[in-house]
């Protein structure tokens, strides 16, 4: 079969499951989940042989110790999949519930249903876990799901795909309620983003680079996470022990992750204080800092070297690495207006006692996270009580931010009426 | 300048202005829209004259008399553009609103704040009075609007355009917070479409070519209405009272709008029962019935002429005329799926007592609207007590339905702390 019709069939497939879905009770999706979890637990010997068949492949064909890292499963890993699916099993089930029912004045009652998207398909690269992840939220949100991993993890993922298909058939639903494509070729995402009549919206995860490939081909909705180009603003009335605490930790408790602030603004009043303070600490932890020309002054004068000149570029960049951005600025104001000209609307942190100014940068500041006093690190749905996250969106229609099940799900309006009709 | 200079400008100060606007009070806001509808009456006449001068060249230009009509403004349809102001006006504020805020166990506090989307632009065909509302809509819900009318409106959309500008100024307001394209080169749609780093959504209202077109070209969210091919389905329990008065007036009150039923479905239990006395209201008000050869045959014996065989293309339509698709089904799951199969995913009801089938309905039939008892004719953004609406969306992510005030914001995160960090 060609790839083409490979996916429509995928395609007609999940758009059968999805119906089943959407009508599925809840006892029986968390009977799927905890199966799910059961058979994963069981099988845990298969699934670490099939991820040792894919990382014999990777390391022939010369992966990166970071890609390998991230295609190793291990029984640790593989326990954790399985208490992810039953976390899954004990969240809420968000569909059905009916909200903001108001009887207007023709008579009916008006209301809207949370339900659905209907087929969401999900792309990403290495990492197997990804796989159990994505089915569990899927399915407990009443979706079918079409997974596209990457080819490095075509082993692993197949046997996680089975223990999710036996899952499906012992809770009595379709099997094809999440399909695993189990062809490596990259036409296969191709198809997948441009087939609308099947697939309600795509989530990919993975560089940036694919995922502007996938938004700028995409004829479906793409649920987009781009960079993480986050800020820590050191206001004129900070507390200076929440603003060390804050930069440093924002800054240097994980270098990788898109959260991890990128760009530290502080106020003119008190950068001469807050700096040097924050510059030894970034120093001692190998932060390369790079300056705008205020702060490079005041930091050098306080004894501190190696201290770099920043560009413009710096302030676009999000350096995943032991590096950061620093700018002094007159005030709040100038703080929102960098931040709205260089963030890349993901998360960004206000430091301040100023309840006024607390206020405005929260309203003003335009993006999906805005924080008073607290780390950028939060910026996770386990931390916000998502109870699982499928991503973070940068979008600003739809979901923004951290998405869980609620962002796997739409509304749709309801009309319970007693034979109105308009006049 | 170039189109795309042109566009560019256009699109820099909507973004420059969307930040103001989505900082601006409701008092601001509120000021602004009283203004404009004072203006829009003050200088009625003028506005009048500007479209004597569109409505003389479109006559030059042979346009058809629907078109015209659509085109023609009178006192009335002035009075009732400054109104519709007004009401915006009277409208709760939805920017700002911060809700689900929920305490941590790391001590934070985290909930969702409701924030404009930013820059909206809009894309119409003749109608002037969509200026009006679709500038009042984006004013009153902190988005910066660019405005892109039919050419055939161009000196009555900048005569309205003036009265909004005006507004804004008077209430301190950025001028450019509404922006209308005063140049009819199509190209310019091509621009707008195609700048994401100044557009956050385009909603395009128009006939399903446009919106097609613009949907397939945008690298830009689009907020989109299709096709509106709704559904009665009257079931086995259906009262005989309501069935007939909710089949006639969704189908009949009026055949040109998007929310009229296309397709009736009836039980085969209630059949012999309900389609002839349907069929002769429809017989009666001229309104063809294209069915299946067992609603053909039910119809004929009755003594009804004129009958027609339906194709599986009828089922698909929007036919926007006095002809309805008739269909008998055994029951509720075929009428749903029949329903998932041919709908545009608009609004459907089902008629009946029965309220297991009455909530297996409106779970499982995915249409932006589903009702009980009701006339699809209901599916309105006033009936729905939003207000206004900038059009009704057949999407599914975003916003599903009508889309009023709340469908032109999102959420943000927010959170409250209080020097926490992330260990």
């Amino acid at each position: 079969m060609d790839i083409k019709s490979y996916m429509q069939t995928v395609g007609r497939q999940a758009r059968s499951a999805s119906r089943a879905m959407a009508a599925a009770s809840t006892a029986a999706k968390n009977g799927a989940l905890n199966e799910i979890a059961r058979l994963i637990r069981d099988r845990a010997e298969s699934l670490l042989a099939a991820n040792a068949r894919d990382l014999e492949q990777a390391r022939a064909d010369g992966l990166e110790p970071a890609m390998i890292d991230r295609l190793t499963l291990t029984p640790k890993t593989v326990e954790s999949m399985a208490t992810g699916l039953e976390q899954i099993a004990a969240l809420p089930d968000p569909v059905g519930e009916i909200t903001d029912m108001k009887r207007r004045p023709t008579g009916i009652q008006v209301g809207k249903m949370r339900v659905p998207l209907g087929v969401v398909g999900i792309i990403y690269e290495a990492r197997p876990n990804v796989t159990a992840d994505a089915a569990g939220l899927c399915l407990k949100s009443g979706n079918a799901a079409i997974l596209r991993g990457g080819k490095e993890a075509l082993h692993c993922n197949q046997a996680i795909a089975a223990c999710v298909r036996d899952g499906l058939a012992h809770a009595g639903l379709p099997e094809n309620a999440v399909q695993v494509i189990d062809t490596t070729d990259r036409a296969a995402v191709g198809e997948l983003i441009t087939m609308p009549e099947f697939v309600d919206v795509i989530v990919p995860r993975g560089g940036k680079g694919l995922i502007e490939r996938i938004s700028r081909d995409a004829r479906v909705p793409v649920i987009k996470h781009l960079d993480g180009n986050c800020h820590v603003y050191v206001d004129t009335d900070a507390d200076m022990d929440k603003a060390l605490r804050i930069a440093d930790n924002a800054k240097t408790h994980r270098y990788g992750t898109c959260n991890t602030a990128e760009s530290l603004l502080v106020a003119q009043s008190v950068a001469a204080e807050f700096l040097p303070r924050i510059g030894r600490i970034y120093a001692e932890k190998g932060v390369e800092m790079r300056c705008c020309p205020e702060s490079r002054a005041i930091l050098e004068s306080a004894g501190l070297s190696g201290i770099k000149d920043a560009t413009e570029e710096d302030f676009r960049t999000e350096f995943l690495a032991p590096i950061i951005a620093i700018c002094t600025v007159p005030g709040v104001d100038e703080a929102i207006t960098h931040i709205n000209a260089y963030s890349s609307q993901h998360t960004e942190a206000i430091v301040t006692e100023n309840y006024t100014r607390a206020m405005r940068f929260i309203r003003e500041v335009d993006s999906s996270s805005v924080m008073i006093n607290a780390s950028t690190r939060f910026a996770d749905g386990f931390e916000y009580g998502l109870g699982a996250e499928i991503g973070i969106s940068t979008d600003k229609i739809h979901a923004r931010g951290p998405v869980g099940l609620e962002g796997l799900t739409s509304q749709k309006w309801v009309v319970f009426g007693n034979g109105e009709v308009r006049s």
